[in-house]
């Protein structure tokens, strides 16, 4: 098993030299006052249920790029994360109701993606196996009749239609206490699980109807500060800067100057940081759905002019995200370069953090042979390579270098947790940052 | 990963057919039962910190034999047990003190044992990468500077000396506010621990020198008799019967009539369940120090006319444990043959299951080639095989057959967690059973 450490690890394209090595090395220094902070802000303001936070090691700099708070791809973790999954459901359900014995999983409408039907069911035997009674009720409107599914991995499914009645969501016979969403919710707040007597969790206000990118952000530049003041870092090493702007339509141009303009300001700020690090690379922004997923509605920006310069084509795809949800704000992140490369295919990669109640459970990394080291990487054609992170990002080990994987995996775990301690101050604070 | 079901696992040479498979299968059955019930019982008692459970499997019986409260082999676990040992590590922290910073780990004294140091480097390596400042204050009344070591895995562990100083305990400029005893205390309460402003983990009362296996499985038949109502089935299928004398001495031949009478009971009352249940095999009795350790002070007898025909050299054995502690108090314990073999070597194995917090976090097989199915394998020429237990005591899977690897090491976590509760309700009452 100790060769797993050895298998199948991207490598970072870049020479580590820079602030990185320096700051997994600083963050190593600092693990127990880390984690002693972790704990402590655990206690204040208790952790999501689940999420996955995927990253980009640009090699200068580490940051959280998006945190989903109804992670899919459990089906990509490796098969040693499942007990460590386990393990942190159990922690999870003390927390939540002790006397739980059942949970209700509802997940995302669209059955014909096997791929996520796999997630779906791996994550029904993760609950099981942590000692819950677990039934599928999905919200799909022509659902009238229990469906059974056998998944190419054999594994086998069963979605049954969800039922309200009075105050309570149940599949047939089944009424458990705690509902659990998988669905992102991206087409607004379903009725059926309005004003419900159990508990819902994630709870509805942060679906993707609701939730902003931006709030999102905002909490975690606010971890990030604090956290970077804690053990004296630059907290632009971790906390990509980012704007946005008011109401916005790509397709009627309307709104574009503020994005123009913001693009620009970011620029200014990137290439005064990378002049400052010494960092000999392009500056580019990312424009994203400010409440988007899956991936769309992502587009790359070099220069204020290229927004100004979209074409219909490429002004369209900026319109609608996930189910044709039409995207009238947007979010401007700095981009940062993922210079991680998955070496038996040579393509670009990036790390993706699990985690279940405060705890890292495990990672992958999303691999795109054809995008390029400023793009999103989240887009047909990915794949994903489960092995790498097994049992690395709680395994630091001091005798080794900073840039040796326990340690590179671990600072992947620190800044995962920060994206999660933001997450958790937007689920404390109905997804609305103190200073709206 | 997946292989590691198939990896260098025992196998049961008796039949699967009998009362076991029977058990595994009712054990999965009420998974989630279990668990729910579990969970309400950590609630009510906090599990102890740690422990290493050695459990026998009989084919037609699955039972502890000994609960360990300060457990070494820690360095004997798979290398994959190693997340789940510090997120379990990060569980515990946070009910015992959350905000503690470090702890002052206490091994036993004997630094000549190079296999007991590996495993408190490996466990000072669980606390670490959980976040901890640990340092190892030792107990050794000559060591007066600290001392370096490089084990045999390479691994260095330096060991200084405990100091007294008030009401807290240290080691040269470190004086956290948790103390975590790995000395069982066999040579009784040392002053330097007595009174402590510190919490010491686990408290003192359940050294050896004072904590009695009878009282332990007093405490276990009651969680059996619990258990086993609860889920519906004959608690002796998981619990051993047991008596005890009053004060005995083996050189003076003193009070051993009690110890054969006790024998003979014991011996019918396992012959009348063997008949029950058409078990096919000599019952035995295995006499054991009530305050031993170490596999010491260990007897297997299968008739009550043995005890009275012990010659000089047996009584001798049985008259001293560790570190040459007299044996005044014996338990008398129905022996659990362990028909699992490690085919390899053709030898007797049986489980050993570690615990950290309530979560069982790994566990190995202890063979022994010379031993036989009713002899106590923990004796000089035992070893371990690590990598059976791989991720495979919380990860049942209702797929499988009952007697399927992860379905057998469940049941060996379930029976393995109902003995720790034992140990918790021990501690809960200060070491003696409500009734006592």
């Amino acid at each position: 098993m100790v060769s797993s450490d050895l298998q199948a690890v991207p490598y970072l394209t870049t020479a580590l030299h820079g602030p990185l090595e320096y700051l997994e090395a600083h963050l190593l220094a600092h693990q127990s006052e880390i984690e002693h902070w972790l704990r402590l802000q655990w206690q204040e303001t208790p952790a999501p249920f689940y999420a996955s936070v995927d990253l980009r090691n640009a090699g200068f700099k580490l940051a959280p790029v998006d945190t989903n708070l109804f992670p899919a791809g459990f089906n990509n973790l490796s098969h040693s994360s499942l007990s460590l999954c386990v393990q942190a459901v159990q922690s999870a359900i003390e927390r939540l109701n002790v006397s739980a014995h059942g949970v209700l999983l509802i997940p995302e409408n669209h059955t014909r993606n096997l791929y996520y039907l796999e997630s779906v069911a791996t994550l029904q035997g993760i609950l099981q196996k942590a000692g819950l009674v677990v039934r599928i009720g999905s919200m799909l409107p022509d659902m009238k009749v229990p469906q059974s599914l056998t998944l190419p991995s054999s594994k086998k499914l069963q979605l049954e239609p969800l039922i309200r009645e009075g105050d309570c969501v149940s599949v047939k016979g089944f009424t458990p206490c705690i509902v659990l969403l998988n669905n992102d919710l991206s087409l607004g707040r379903p009725k059926i699980l309005e004003d419900l007597y159990q508990e819902i969790i994630p709870p509805l206000q942060v679906g993707w109807s609701t939730r902003l990118k931006s709030t999102h952000f905002t909490f975690y530049s606010e971890v990030a500060k604090t956290f970077a003041e804690q053990i004296k870092i630059d907290s632009w090493l971790i906390d990509p800067f980012f704007k946005n702007c008011g109401e916005i339509d790509f397709m009627k141009n309307e709104g574009l100057e503020c994005v123009a303009d913001n693009v620009d300001a970011l620029l200014s700020a990137i290439r005064r940081k990378y002049s400052e690090y010494d960092v000999p690379h392009e500056p580019f922004v990312v424009v994203k759905a400010d409440a988007g997923s899956y991936g769309m509605g992502v587009m790359t920006i070099h220069s204020a002019d290229e927004i100004l310069a979209l074409n219909r084509k490429q002004r369209s795809r900026m319109s609608s995200t996930k189910e044709g949800k039409s995207i009238r704000r947007v979010i401007l992140q700095e981009g940062v370069y993922t210079f991680e490369t998955w070496k038996p295919l040579d393509a670009v990669a990036e790390p993706v953090v699990y985690t279940i109640d405060h705890f890292v459970v495990g990672g992958f990394y999303r691999v795109h042979t054809t995008r390029s080291v400023d793009e999103n990487l989240n887009a047909p054609g990915m794949h994903f390579e489960p092995l790498a992170f097994v049992n690395s990002c709680i395994t630091p080990d001091m005798t080794k270098a900073p840039n040796a994987c326990p340690n590179r995996f671990y600072a992947y775990g620190v800044i995962a947790r920060l994206a999660l301690l933001a997450a958790a101050r937007e689920l404390k604070n109905g997804s609305k940052p103190d200073r709206f």
